[in-house]
C-alpha cells in the first residue's frame, strides 16, 4: 500500500492499471481477457448495483433471469444484431470430458459429447428474452412489459482494459415491450434519464445526453441514446445506452399482440444497459496521483477513524462511542484498531482506498474537546468540535459530494469546444482534448475520414443542442446539426 | 390464473410444476434444461439472497467475483474435483462466428478461431479461486480469507426439473482459506448453522444438520456436512452443504503461507453453497393444492388489499390510508384496486401467489369499524376491528412465520423412524416415507446395494445423533451409529 503510483502526467494509461491494482478494486486472472473484481472493488459495485436497482423499480421495472446460453439459431433471428456480435461470441460446443487416454490424469474434451446445435455464451439477451416474451405477450394487456435483469455477458475483446473492456463483465440488461411507437421511446428516453440521474447524482460525473450516429447503433436497434462522460486525461467514455429497437425483434420472434382495434401488431422494445465499465469510469472520474477519490454515496467506508499517535484504551473507547454516534446517523465508518501499522501509513493507505473523510483522534486535540477531520478530495485539515461531529460529518460528505460533482463539470464545460474548420477541429482533438463541437455532413464516409484522421469518433448528437445548420467540418458539404466528437474508450 | 392445477394426492410431480407454471415462478427456455425465472419468482429468490448476503457480511466475509470461464489445465489440477464435474461441462471450443458461406443470412462457428486450450464454464470455482489465491496468500497476516460469490453456474444434466436440477442454476459460493485445519473446520460447521438457520428462521423449513457418508462427499473434499429438508411427498431434499476441503486445493494450487514460526505451510480451506434448488425447497414446503404458501419473511407482497364487493371511490380511499399505515410498520403490501376483475377472481389468483394476508374492505364491515383478514396458511376469516390493524397484521404476520415452521417440524418429526431391521427398512421407504434412520456397516458398497434395492440413499449422519452402536441392516455387519436414509431429490 505505501507503494507509489504512476503519476497521471508520467503516463495516464499506466496509472489507472496501478491505482486499480494497488487499490485492491480487480485483479487479472488466468482466464484471457476476464478480471477477478476483489472485495473492495466488488462493495463499490455492489453500492452501484443497489442504487440502480432501487430507481430501476421505482420507475415500475421487475428483475428476472434468462440463460446464460442462447442457442444459435435463435442468436441469428434478428440479423443485424447476431451479425454485430458475431466476430465477438464464445461458443460452447461440447459437454462433456473425459479422461485423456494418452495423458495420465488429464482430460480431454469427449467428441462423442458434441452439441446438435451450438449454444452462443450471451454477448446479450435480446435474442433468448424476445424468443421468451412470445410466450408472454398476447394482448395488449399484458403491455407494456417492463424487465431487467442482472447478469455476466461475454464478449471475446482482443484488447482487454480492467474495468473498462473485458471479455466477461456484469451488467444489466432491461428489455421493454410496449404497444406502440411512442411508448417504447418515452421509456427508451426515461432510462437514459434515469442512467444521467445516477451518474451525476452518484458518481458525481456530469454527463452529455445525446443520441448516436447511425454508425454507433447498437446493432438491431433503430435508435441507440447514450450518457457520455469525459475523463481526466481528456478522452469521452459512453457511460450507459438505451435502445429504441423498434420492430425489429417483433419481428425476428414473431412476438405480436391483440390491439384494443381486435388486431394483431408487432410489438414495440426498447433495451438499454450499464455494465462494471462504469466502476473504470468511476475510478477515473476524481482519483489523483494518492490514489482513488470515492464520491462519499458510493464509498463503502465513508468516514474511517484513526487514533493517534498510538493506540489506547482510552482513545479505543473514543473511537467506540463515535463509531456508535456516526452509524447513528446513517453514515457508513471504519474504526481502525490495528495496532500494528503506524498512522502514517494509515493516512496513505486510506487515501489510496478513497475514503472522503478521515478522523484522526488524538489526547491532545481531545483535551481541548477537539478531532482533526481531514477530507479526501481537498486535503484539507480542520479542528472540529468532538460535540456535534456527526452533523458536522454528515454534512462534509454532502458537501464533497457536490464538491466533486462541481469540479468535474467545470472541467466538462472548459472541455466542450465548438470548431468551425477543419484546423480547429484537428487542434482541439490532437492538442487541448475533450470534446470537439463540430458539423460535419453526416455520411458514414465522412465519419470514418474523420476517425482515420484524427482517431476522433462521433460521441452523440446532444440531445439540448440547437438545430443550427452550418457546413461540414471535412467535405463543406451542409449539415443540420453539430456533433460532439472525441477520442473515446 | 383461474385454472385449477393438479392435486397433490394426484400426482406431486405435476402438482409441483403446475404450480410453479402458474405461480409464474418460473418458465422452460429454448435452452435445454435451462430455465427462465419470472419476476414473481425472482422477487422471492431476491429476498432470500439479501437475507443470505446479510447473514454472510455479518459473519465477516465479503463479496468478489471471479471469471465464468475455468481453462482446461486449471479445472484438471485437483484431480477428485475434476473427475467428480468432467462429465457434466459445458465446453467452449471457438471465440468466434462467421457467415455461412452454403446458407445465406445464417452462421456458423468460425473454425479459425479454435482456442488453443478450451474453456470450462465453471460448474463450481474451486479451482479458478484457488489459482488466485496462490496470489493473494504469503503470510499468515492474510488469514483467514473469508470471500464470497453469487454467480451462475452449469452442470450439464439430462433429466432437469425447474429450480431443482436445471443446467444453468444461481448460486452462492463461499471459498475460504485458513491458518489451521480447526479454524477451517470451525468455519465449515458455522457456515452450515448460517444456512440451517437461515432455512428454519426465514423458509419455515425444519433440517437435520449432518456429515455425509464418504461416497456423497463433495468432490475434492475431505468431509461434506449437509442440511437435509423432508418434503411433504416424504422424500429428502439436500438444502445446502458445507464442505472441509483439507489442503487439497491448497496442494493442487501450491498456496502456502509462512506461518507465525517462520515455515512455509499449506493453507487449509473450506467451501459452501446454497443455490436456487432451496426455490424448488421452498416451493414444495408448505404449499396446497390451491397454489403456493409462503412464509410471511419471503413472501414479495406481505398481504393484500382488495375492496369488495367492487372498487368505488370511498373504498379506495381506505385502502390508500390502510396501504400506508401497513408500510410504516414495514409490511410489504399491495393495494389492488383493479376494476376489471371480481374479487372471487382475485381472492384465488392471491391463493395462487401465496400471499399470507388478504385483507377485504367492505362498505358494510366499515360501517362497523371492521375488516375481514383471511390468513393463508389455515385459509381462516376473521372481522377484525379497522383500529389497531396494523399491529395486528404484523403479529399475524409472525404468527403464520411460526405456524408454518412448527407445522413443518411437527412432520418432519413423525417422518423420522427409527428402523432396526431390512423389512422395516423397506416398509418406511417404500410405504411410509421420510427418513428411516438405520444402522449400516459403512461400506460404499452396502450403501450401493440399498441404493439399488429401494433408491434411498445415505442423506447424512446427523450431527446431533447419539453414537450408539449396533449391526447394518442390510449384512448384520457391527455399525457405530446410526446414518438418515431416505429416497431424495
Amino acid at each position: 500500500m505505501a507503494k507509489e503510483i504512476t503519476a497521471r502526467s508520467e503516463d495516464y494509461s499506466k496509472w489507472y492499471n496501478d491505482l486499480i491494482l494497488k487499490a485492491g478494486l480487480a485483479d487479472y486472472s488466468a482466464v484471457k481477457g476476464c478480471m477477478v473484481i476483489k472485495p473492495y472493488g466488488f462493495a463499490i459495485w455492489e453500492l452501484m448495483r443497489d442504487q440502480l436497482d432501487k430507481m430501476f423499480k421505482e420507475t415500475g421495472h421487475l428483475n428476472a433471469y434468462f440463460p446464460l446460453f442462447v442457442p444459435k439459431r435463435l442468436f441469428e433471428a434478428e440479423e443485424k444484431n447476431a451479425e454485430g456480435f458475431a466476430k465477438e461470441c464464445a461458443v460452447v460446443t461440447h459437454y462433456r470430458l473425459k479422461t485423456d487416454p494418452d495423458k495420465p490424469g488429464k482430460l480431454m474434451v469427449d467428441p462423442e459429447a458434441k452439441l446438435e446445435e451450438e449454444l452462443i455464451v450471451r454477448p446479450t439477451s435480446e435474442a433468448i428474452i424476445w424468443n421468451t416474451y412470445r410466450d408472454w405477450i398476447h394482448s395488449y394487456r399484458d403491455l407494456p412489459l417492463l424487465i431487467n435483469q442482472w447478469a455476466n455477458v461475454v464478449r471475446w475483446e482482443m484488447r482487454t482494459r480492467l474495468f473498462l473492456r473485458t471479455a466477461e463483465f456484469l451488467w444489466q440488461e432491461g428489455h421493454t415491450a410496449h404497444a406502440t411507437a411512442t411508448e417504447a421511446i418515452e421509456e427508451t428516453v426515461k432510462m437514459l434519464n434515469v442512467y444521467s440521474d445516477f451518474v451525476e447524482g452518484w458518481m458525481a460525473l456530469p454527463v452529455v445526453k445525446g443520441v448516436k450516429t447511425p454508425g454507433e447503433r447498437f446493432a438491431g436497434a433503430d435508435d441507440t441514446y447514450t450518457i457520455e462522460a469525459l475523463m481526466q486525461d481528456g478522452k469521452a467514455l459512453q457511460s450507459g445506452t438505451s435502445h429504441f429497437l423498434g420492430q425489429n425483434f417483433a419481428k425476428a420472434f414473431e412476438v405480436k399482440f391483440l390491439n384494443k382495434e381486435n388486431t394483431q401488431e408487432y410489438v414495440w422494445a426498447t433495451s438499454w444497459g450499464v455494465s462494471t465499465r462504469l466502476m473504470g469510469a468511476l475510478i477515473m472520474a476524481h482519483s489523483d496521483d494518492e490514489g482513488l477519490v470515492l464520491p462519499p454515496k458510493l464509498a463503502p467506508h465513508q468516514v474511517v477513524l484513526v487514533p493517534v499517535p498510538f493506540v489506547n484504551d482510552e482513545l479505543l473507547n473514543v473511537m467506540k462511542d463515535l463509531e456508535a454516534e456516526l452509524k447513528q446517523e446513517g453514515i457508513r465508518v471504519k474504526a481502525d484498531s490495528d495496532e500494528t501499522k503506524r498512522p502514517g501509513f494509515k493516512f496513505a493507505e486510506y487515501e489510496m482506498l478513497g475514503v472522503p473523510v478521515r478522523i484522526a483522534i488524538g489526547m491532545r486535540d481531545l483535551e481541548k474537546g477537539m478531532l482533526e477531520v481531514a477530507r479526501r478530495d481537498t486535503k484539507e485539515k480542520n479542528l472540529v468540535p468532538r460535540e456535534g461531529i456527526a452533523s458536522y460529518v454528515k454534512a462534509l460528505l454532502e458537501e464533497i459530494q457536490s464538491n466533486l460533482f462541481t469540479r468535474a463539470k467545470s472541467f466538462q464545460q472548459n472541455n466542450i469546444t465548438i470548431v468551425n474548420n477543419w484546423d480547429e477541429f484537428k487542434d482541439v482533438i490532437e492538442n487541448k482534448g475533450g470534446f470537439a463541437y463540430a458539423h460535419y455532413d453526416g455520411t458514414q464516409e465522412t465519419e470514418d475520414k474523420i476517425k482515420e484522421l484524427t482517431q476522433a469518433t462521433a460521441r452523440c448528437i446532444p440531445l439540448d443542442g440547437e438545430k443550427e445548420s452550418g457546413v461540414c467540418i471535412l467535405t463543406g458539404k451542409p449539415s443540420a446539426q453539430r456533433v460532439l466528437f472525441a477520442k473515446a474508450y
